[in-house]
């Protein structure tokens, strides 16, 4: 099982508005609500890979109850039948068309969850995003936290701590996680930024997936390959920088690899670095080498750009892209 | 008792953002909740004047639930000290400081009640309203509204039709409504917009308090007075337009009369309107004359722009502008 962690989760709704013009009034012709968080996101694309995903992290209030709810009916069914199980193939094939299960394993709070709204305008495609702060959460929902997350780290093959942080919650909070993964022998991926990635890296995650603007935050530099080493310097054991359009790359301590899309592509980056958390993540467990997991990540990250609904990845692209992502090492004299 | 009809209830969201700038991600640093939709924010300050009020109209799912919370939270207990109640003085004085109860007498559905989400612009003050279309209401859920409603009106003194339709009203409702207000020889003001209230007049309410928008699109017409002469032609027995800055016009079966605040204020004019209606009913129901109703209405509105709250009207500018408001008759001459 792999678990993903979303301290501050959200009520993803997109609203569908003709134009969007400040100061004005507009009625809303479409809307669509969904859990979100970057580690239910990251759990969605695990589940349509075929992997069995556990959620933790907070929920409250009448937002929290209906995110759950929404979660209960994830994955959908409507998958084309029956695929090969997501943990036995240990090479980069294409994803099986069977969900795997997603439990909720959330711990409730007294606070309501935050709610997103990304207002989509018709016109330009053009998405402008609202995030409420989230709930304030106090030290005993902390602790519950922590009580619940070492549990499930038990069964757990690989973890994922994703997103900001809640009010309430101390900026080391991810750095208490990563030990804790360590001390339990569970590979750890950090995806967060600003101060909560700066401490939690000096805690020694297994992996991070920054993209530029967090890289450059965090290191000062905007040139990749400096940022990157910076990074890993920092105390992150790989570091997987994604770079957009431009792919991802990854300097681990088996080497270093660069890994691009066969071609640019326009759509929706949202959601797109959480489908590469899902393919890093994945094919950790699955035993794929790096260049097959980047692989994935570049396929997933670049369908779900390509998809029409936000955040969601398209299959047919998926699998066909994965054969024609382009892996190339540095030589050591590169390096 | 004063009822309230609201068809669209709304859970209403304020955001503060420290400056929308379309295709950007906002964080939102202030937020509020509060129950919606025009017929509630009329109970709100007719609570405030002291008077009972039940609301009814539909709500449902997990907002709807959010709104009923709220609305039982109503009115605020923090006005200061006990006053006369509203309904025994005959005469525009100031409003007692002791909230009357307001009941909820609202028709649960199925469908989720609808938010509506205001983005106020903390750098220009400036508000950018996002309304979701709210549920799809089914035939048996009005024919629930229909039953309800006529119950209400055997212990109405007035009622108020406040708001646009939800999906699934027939487009004649409210001239259903007015009919069976009327025929339980029931006072009711008709607050709606485009075919609606078009439909709505025909049934003869006693008032409709249109805007000059709403004016010109029932009759053509910019010219306050031309345009609201025909309105009564129509079948209002009585129409205040509410000309904004430049106060009320009031063309009833006793008289016509102007009533203007004393000068132009500047604030958010969100839920003056409402405001004004509030007045207007009270009034009716206290027995006041004509000009005292028009004073009270534009005084509530005039101190509902100015409140620092959205919706909410600022009682010491009431009580300030009350004996200040302007009313002029018009002569027979100049009718």
């Amino acid at each position: 099982m792999i678990l993903t962690v979303t301290l501050n989760t959200a009520l993803d709704l997109t609203y569908g508005v003709p134009e969007l013009v400040p100061h004005a009034s507009h009625r809303v012709s479409e809307m669509s609500e969904r859990p979100g968080g970057k580690g239910l996101n990251v759990a969605r694309v695990l589940s349509a890979l075929g992997h069995e995903t556990v959620v933790t992290g907070f929920a409250g209030g009448s937002t929290g109850a209906v995110l759950r709810e929404l979660l209960a009916g994830l994955p959908a069914t409507d998958a084309p039948g029956p695929g090969a199980p997501g943990t036995s193939p240990a090479s980069a094939t294409p994803a099986p068309t069977t969900p795997a299960p997603i439990t909720d394993a959330l711990v409730t709070v007294a606070g309501n969850t935050r709610r997103t709204i990304a207002v989509v305008d018709r016109a330009t495609g053009d998405t402008t995003q609202l995030n409420e702060p989230g709930p304030l959460v106090t030290a005993d929902e902390w602790t519950a936290l922590l009580g619940r997350y070492e549990e499930l780290l038990a069964g757990a093959d690989a973890v994922a701590l994703c997103g900001s942080l809640p009010p309430g919650i101390h900026v080391g909070a991810y750095a208490e996680l990563v030990r804790a993964a360590r001390a339990a022998g569970v590979p750890v991926l950090l995806d967060t930024s600003g101060e909560p990635l700066r401490r939690g890296i000096a805690a020694r995650p297994d992996l991070i997936k920054p993209n530029a603007d967090e890289l450059a935050q965090l290191t000062g530099s905007r040139e990749p390959m400096r940022a990157t080493r910076d990074a890993r310097r920092r105390g992150a054991h790989g570091v997987i920088a994604s770079l957009g359009p431009d792919g991802m790359l990854a300097v681990t301590p088996d080497g270093i690899w660069q890994a691009a899309p066969p071609a640019r592509v326009l759509g929706n980056p949202t959601g797109a670095g959480d489908s590469a958390v899902a393919g890093l993540l994945s094919g950790l467990v699955e035993g794929l080498s790096w260049p097959d997991r980047l692989r994935r990540a570049v396929a997933l990250s670049t369908a779900t750009v390509l998809s029409p609904t936000a955040g969601d990845f398209d299959r047919a692209a998926y699998e066909e892209l994965l054969p024609r992502v382009g892996v190339e090492e540095h030589t050591p004299a590169a390096r």
